[in-house]
């Protein structure tokens, strides 16, 4: 039987960068010692105080059909959320609920890309972004952000590769690469978004996240209101990732024709989850911090680590549950290197070639243990790296 | 700034016969007392003990990503379920966990129609159908079921109107007429599926409310487990609307991509609410029993109410918790009877029309409120109807 090409296409195919994930997921499940340091899932559940308000809307009968674009409080408590972060004004009617940020990504590029449009994305990238473009049926093109541009993106780049385009994805603070995009980077893709008029779709569910600097939602920036759709999630801010809930935020035309691809697509989310939702996002800046902390602690104790040797290279870690490491001087290729790190310490880091071409010879080191093991892993790779770089100066 | 076509036509435009509901709604929302049989929710709430296991889990620490396929706790639950009832070997490949019924509609659609192909959908349908189809950028083709064919599909029909379609639709038992497709009507649709290269899509969320006779799935016909895609959910059976808990079974390469599409879709359901629903349904039949049996005493009154009359007719209540009235001794159309009702007598229900063309001249009443309030709803209903008929004669 004939499948749809859509579908069969979605993974784009060849090798993806992620045997060492899986290795290390196979090791695990033998029973093997490995310091898990590839996903960005917090080493924390959700606050029990979260799971009460689920439970305490679930038992007062939420638990019929909510409304399909999201509860009218949740929407309010986002709208108002995000007015305040950013200082554009937000309604109710410029929100859609969905079932998680990744929901949010296919629906924001359903609303704006036919069959056969480009949607650009920014390499290195979070794993399903081709994907969720080749989803909608477009056609998905990469736009470098090496790290020689340390990882910021730069209008010239966009330009070029903007033929036939009609939406650019970015994401900051950054997965993989730990990075904030700056004012003046953000500037630049808008002016790059307005010339070549795309649809700025900017996911944004680390903005809780953000260690150096400031986090700036390009939907502030002059006239980009109108051509952005923002994409968040409870999942990284509230330790939430299993709950699915997420959001678009846009103009008010777009969000009603997302509620009409809601209603054919997820039928909306559940009413105890955007309770539980609603709740979490007004319990106070504190819960916010809890959940963030361990992430920034271990980022100190990350600079401490590798200020005492220079053979293993940080980028500045911004924000964002990770830590991008150049392991060039090596001479290895990052998955040459992750994969010698899993065989020798059982330490299971992502190849910076998991996340496109950008990123070769990195690695992405998620910082998701606690802190005493993860020194002693951070510790023992910069170690490995040494002993590599003195190996391969040698030959 | 221009959306994608496809997000623009979802809805197909025009008038959609839920005037009425939205009437209703206003009404009930001004504090009007009006008895509102438009929408198929139960009257009750997920039972405690459902939502006990659901807390149980959230407390037991699965907050965090569930597995991207389902969790295979309720793979399997799934996959033992569908082979006991229809006999049809079936295995956790079988099976991609959904965020609901909905969810399930769609990612079959994706997996199998490409832009430009056409969908075929039976008429009367839910609701969605139509822009389901449309909505995965197919064209959406209806086939009339009519009230002279007692709802039930004719291969004929479908026959000559599957000129470039890839797939079919079908709902057994059915919204909105509440009938049950015979073994005869289902082989003749298998037939033609195969006939005609056919994928069938075969939406089977009310298969614990039947009433007379009993449910076959296509699935378990000759043939048919390699071109049929199974959509299932908690929904119906275990009053769980609000969860958003649902599934495709379909062949294993195609359950394969799909798990393909919802990393890029969806992302996986809560683990909370998989090991719920996998409680629920390991729960024994009293439970489906207890949720379906005011639908099977209210269709019991409603039968003995119109065999005390014979203006309102009935079609064969088979099914569902819907009743599908042939109002047509009446003179009027559906949406006039139905207008009419709200007015006269603060009575909802859903105009045949809404559901596409062929069951024009009908009302469809969901037999969703408490049964002396039912009673009474559908005997004034009667009583109406009565009165307009004599007029409608007299004219």
């Amino acid at each position: 039987m004939r499948l749809s090409e859509r579908i069969t296409q979605i993974t784009g195919g060849g090798s993806d960068g992620w045997d060492v994930f899986y290795r290390a997921r196979r090791m695990l499940s033998e029973g093997q010692a490995v310091t898990e340091l590839t996903i960005g899932e917090h080493d924390t559940r959700t606050d029990p105080s979260i799971l009460r308000a689920m439970e305490l809307s679930a038992r007062n009968g939420h638990t019929g059909y909510a409304m399909v674009p999201g509860t009218d409080l949740l929407r309010d408590t986002v709208a108002a959320r995000v007015q305040t972060r950013t200082g554009v004004p937000t309604f109710r009617n410029n929100v859609l609920i969905t079932p998680g940020g990744q929901a949010a990504l296919f629906a924001a590029h359903m609303a704006v890309c036919d069959p056969g449009d480009v949607g650009l994305y920014l390499d290195p990238y979070y794993a399903t972004y081709p994907g969720t473009i080749r989803g909608v049926g477009a056609v998905a093109r990469a736009v470098q952000t090496p790290a020689d541009d340390a990882f910021q993106p730069q209008a010239e780049r966009i330009d070029a590769a903007a033929e036939g385009a009609v939406s650019l994805l970015i994401n900051t603070p950054n997965n993989p690469t730990g990075v904030v995009y700056s004012r003046q980077s953000l500037g630049a893709v808008a002016d790059v978004c307005k010339r070549r008029d795309l649809w700025l779709i900017s996911d944004e569910v680390y903005d809780t996240q953000v260690w150096d600097g400031e986090h700036l939602s390009p939907r502030a920036l002059p006239d980009m209101a109108e051509r952005t759709l923002v994409v968040g999630s409870m999942s990284k801010s509230h330790a939430m990732t299993g709950s699915r809930c997420g959001w678009v935020v846009g103009p008010e035309e777009v969000i009603a024709h997302l509620i009409n691809l809601a209603t054919h697509t997820t039928y909306g989310v559940p009413g105890f989850v955007q309770d539980a939702s609603s709740f979490a996002l007004t319990a106070g800046v504190e819960l916010e911090e809890k959940i963030a902390a361990p992430f920034r602690r271990r980022r100190s104790l990350a600079m401490d680590i590798l200020a005492s040797q220079n053979i293993v290279g940080l980028v500045p870690a911004q924000g964002a549950m990770y830590l991008m490491l150049d392991i060039r001087a090596t001479g290895m290729s990052g998955d040459a290197f992750a994969n010698a790190l899993l065989d020798a310490h059982k330490i299971a880091v992502m190849p910076g070639e998991s996340f496109g071409k950008a990123a070769a010879g990195h690695i992405r080191v998620a910082m998701t243990v606690a802190d005493e093991r993860f020194a002693v892993a951070l510790k023992t790779l910069c170690e490995f790296a040494s002993h590599l770089a003195r190996k391969h100066a040698a030959e």
